[in-house]
């Protein structure tokens, strides 16, 4: 038991606080002879950054990550490989006037509740910004994936009432628009959809929920471990374990329950010599293992619960109060959108560390 | 990395295949002195068991599970907790003629090319028998619950399209009606719509999926650790271990994603010097931890692969065949009818680890 | 955390008291397709059953033990492997008239001030009846380590001041004069000496002390993981988890303590385009990693607590009590002899998660 | 599994190498509320620096460790403490020429197959370096000690063949004479003729091994979870990770070997209304589990790997080689003495998460 640890084998533990010196990930069971530049970890977290553009936060800071082990002269060496990043842009002095309150959606309450102690600047530890150790985390276990030619990618599937539509698997075009979008879409007209919703959004002062969806492709067949280790079952808890997330589906998901037996099962057929299935109601896995079929999945935010409008509250004393945050507050109006790169992350820790468990299962 | 435990303090590890000799769990963790009876185990069970109504598989079995470590004069010691439950009602013989084929929607595919080998009859180690463990150490975690007063309910919330209507969370109002409801609903509108539906399933050899939902109340503030072991990110993990699963919700879930910031954050209030929210949204949870509200979670089932109608398909050596289960086979037309105890079972196995880990957390 | 398990990616969980009604072992993580035979396991826990000769306790039972699941066709399928062990011979009306004294060097004490709790029949869970359960997981850790070309023998040597002379590491003749041992010990002076120290200490109604030694050959260079799973760390941790030990050492032990470096750093050669150390002082490791020499190690193990003598010690109330445990007890004289296929069995445990582990350490 | 990590609850992750830019130590699971500052971490680091005396190794790189996060306000949060270490003094030259030997008694041979990469700068991840990290989190450990009203002491027992006499157990009298002794011995006499012994040995080049024995006082009874988280068994665990250990004891360890049972089992006695043992052969600890006694142990460390002489050696191409460490070379003629911190650290470290793990265990 380790809260702040993820993984069996590629196993990552997270530090750090929003406003502390620093953050910062160790990822112990990292394959040596991996190679790993620095630079790759800064763009994956540059992706994520803030103020990247009209629709996340202002925040300006620029994350800069050093990897501190584990690495020799370019490649792993099968040692604890530590990232720091170090917290630059940091301005507690707003967080002095609320910190008293308990703020609605927010991890205050509970946490002040269950430790007694609480560092309320810019939510401490419970704040997102521990998403970029898994970002930075994330990067090298695409490097593994990519060494087993396994590739994947994230983006937004809805925000509010605008929802994508994504046609097929086609790994290049899907990464490739997604990148290019302000939001993160691979589908242009619902991107344009999502930006006005933002906008108007932000307007009132309000924040907006959104849906992450992630694709791995040409992960091999047998991966994922029953019956706790379930493939399914460890994105789930990756996923569930992000800040704000109401919901996570695989494959089919909800809309599963509507369907019949006879339509949801997914048809065994030979592609070229390959066993596929014709139909991917599955989202790529059976009985907690790959099939060899797209891996697809699905992530719920909630909107965010840091608004630019009055509210009603209490004080962490039980004193009827009300507040406003500050204008010129740094909060993105929708939080799924820079959580993109935090879920492609997720769903790469989850895999890379499900590829190296599964070399122990046979003679 | 043990795939086949689930938990970290109250630790349980379930072993045993469809129709092998028996079934079990060890319940590890357990604190000493919890009064334990095995027929309280029994009553568990017997809810989870098929056979129990029209519109579950008729297999007849009554698992009788005996204690075989861990309680001395009807307490338990904190020595681990041995349950074993006979398999008695088995019959191979019907699993011989498919064998060999890709069953679609099963696991019998994807274990064979991890394991290279796959012990076929029921289903094996992939079976949802496995859970009949879960709901014996549930049984045990709820008494763990109890002594701690919290209360715990699941009960069916959709089947196919009829979705039930729940008010409030009333507990002995909900617990009763569920418990009388032949489809564990304990809307009697709506079960009865779903009793219909899963006739009809029944009558056209198909099935039906489901959403099971769980409630959790008096669960005291301050439970579930940051970041990795969330409330919340244990509950997907929990219930997306279970088979045939394929999405979970906490609180608003995914109907989060079309809601503003300004309606999703539930206010604070006092009520008779406690501190709730107006709203519960959050489902309980703030930043993975309790908030002394109702914890609601969704777990969505899909339709049961077993259908008996005639299904395309390939060999486990790629040839296309056809196929259809005999008729008498002992298939539940949807699977989320008794997946209800076992959700109540993850569901009380989170609280009780999580209960148990709150322990350490301060001086 | 789990106190009840034992090993990382090849994982036991054992259960049970001595007079409960059985005991068992499930193993989470065997590799698929191992061949096992429940003849095999049986044969391991006859070398440790009491009753073998003349200097081990008079209990008759013979462990006849049950593999309840994970074996298919006569092959492991990657599912855990439960085993359960009867407990046949007991008879629990002895402990009746000591059940509220404190019990000089056994565990009664803490457990019940521990737990508040403690089946005092023959020592409930704190029984080296434990131990039956690892020598039968040991069985099938061997087996693996057959399959590896990895050959493990474990011996009696020293047993009171008579101490075993052990020349070289020729495996089949330590195997077979430890195997034809009386007190498994491959030195037939020294065994015909300790014999007789156990006659002598018997026929006082007193028990002598112990060491164990083992031997792995053929272990390949690489295996075992640093920092904390270091495989002398691992061994002792394995080792002093045995009831009765007091110590361990690997290779030179504390006799290297008087030893100059000069001396003690085994000097790298080559044989036969093989790299070896002409000195093996290490024991077979350097920096928790194997070097492909023999792995040597010892167990101190006390001299039984059970004694027949007359006994001063206090009642769970406080009071003074004297007592004795009545004739016909059996009680092994010297716990170090049925130790030797525990200690075998650690051993072997030990290394199969090394192995299994080393698997990933590497692109 | 995790192999750079230590403990259940209160669970240390440490990272770096001996010539990277920096150590440092990720501790997960301190409860919140334990007043911490850089200062007391500084000073136990102090002990462990090199350079200290004569007698331990001239670099002089002063230890400033920082607290990056899991602070605030002075006291801990309940998140976690990351702890850096920046490596200021190194010179890798001095290993260039020695990169491609085989060390005898070093860890670079087995790394190197291991893993296919090794960092040979000061022996990399494979330096004693590490246990800088263990000394760190140890201080935070000796904390939450001291607020259970612990006391932890470790010292030099025994160098080379002098051997020291602890009468006793008071606290005290040996804890300061132990930190003014220049070589950690709380016994001035046997401390001299070590002096001198090491004196002797570093004139020829030469090393020596030695004891390190700890000793924890006021340990509440109940300490320590059975079967595989026995206290000698982490205890053990704990002290063979170190680098160039041996062997381990706990109470009378090997000497146990030569007692009878009716001379080693401790007599419970009363005093002052406390239940006690009369001797304490024991160690303070029966069936892993704390007594209340004294708990004593003892490590056995050899003699260090890198002496001042030529050694013959191979390449590692398989080549005859022979070498010399240059003049100057900064190594201890006995690492046991700036062991004796590292000792304590891990003993703290056992003891804080074998009295969290301690909360769990009764209703």
């Amino acid at each position: 038991m380790a809260s702040n640890s993820f993984g069996n084998i590629f196993k990552i533990t997270t530090w750090g606080e929003s406003h502390g010196k620093a953050i910062g990930v160790v990822i112990d069971g990292c394959p040596a002879g991996l190679e790993i530049d620095e630079k790759e970890i800064a763009a994956a977290l540059a992706l994520r950054a803030p103020g990247r553009n009209a629709y996340t936060s202002p925040r300006t800071e620029k994350d800069l990550p050093e990897i501190l082990s584990g690495v020799f002269e370019g490649k792993t060496t099968g040692a604890p490989i530590s990232i720091l990043i170090p917290n630059k842009d940091v301005d507690s002095s707003k967080y002095e006037p609320i910190k008293d309150l308990l703020r609605p959606g927010h991890a205050n309450y509970t946490w002040l509740e269950k430790y007694g102690i609480f560092d309320y600047r810019g939510g401490g530890r419970s704040s997102a910004r521990e998403t970029a150790c898994r970002v930075a985390a994330g990067a090298i276990a695409k490097k593994l994936l990519d060494h087993h030619g396994i590739r994947l990618v994230a983006y937004i599937r809805q925000i509010g009432s605008a929802e994508a539509t994504i046609a097929g698997d086609d790994f290049d075009a899907i990464h490739t628009s997604t990148y290019q979008s302000p939001v993160f879409c691979p589908d242009p007209k619902a991107a344009s959809a999502m930006a006005e919703l933002i906008e108007k959004a932000k307007a009132e002062g309000d924040s907006l929920g959104g849906v992450v969806e992630f694709m791995a492709l040409s992960v091999p067949v047998g991966i994922g471990d029953p019956v706790y280790e379930k493939l399914e079952a460890n994105f789930a808890h990756a996923m569930m374990s992000l800040p704000a997330t109401k919901g996570f589906e695989i494959g089919s998901g909800f809309r599963s329950v509507a369907m019949k037996g006879s339509e949801h099962n997914d048809r065994f057929i030979q592609d070229a010599g390959k066993v596929e299935t014709q139909t991917n109601f599955a989202g790529g896995i059976l009985g907690g293992i790959s099939t060899g079929m797209p891996i697809v999945g699905r992530v719920a935010f909630k909107p965010t619960s840091s608004i630019m409008r009055p509210q009603e509250t209490l004080t962490t004393t039980g004193e009827k109060a009300s507040f406003q945050l500050p204008a010129g507050s740094r909060h993105d109006p929708c939080v799924a959108i820079r959580a993109v790169p935090v879920v492609e992350a997720m769903a790469a820790l989850v895999l890379a560390d499900a590829l190296l468990l599964n070399r122990c299962v046979k003679l």
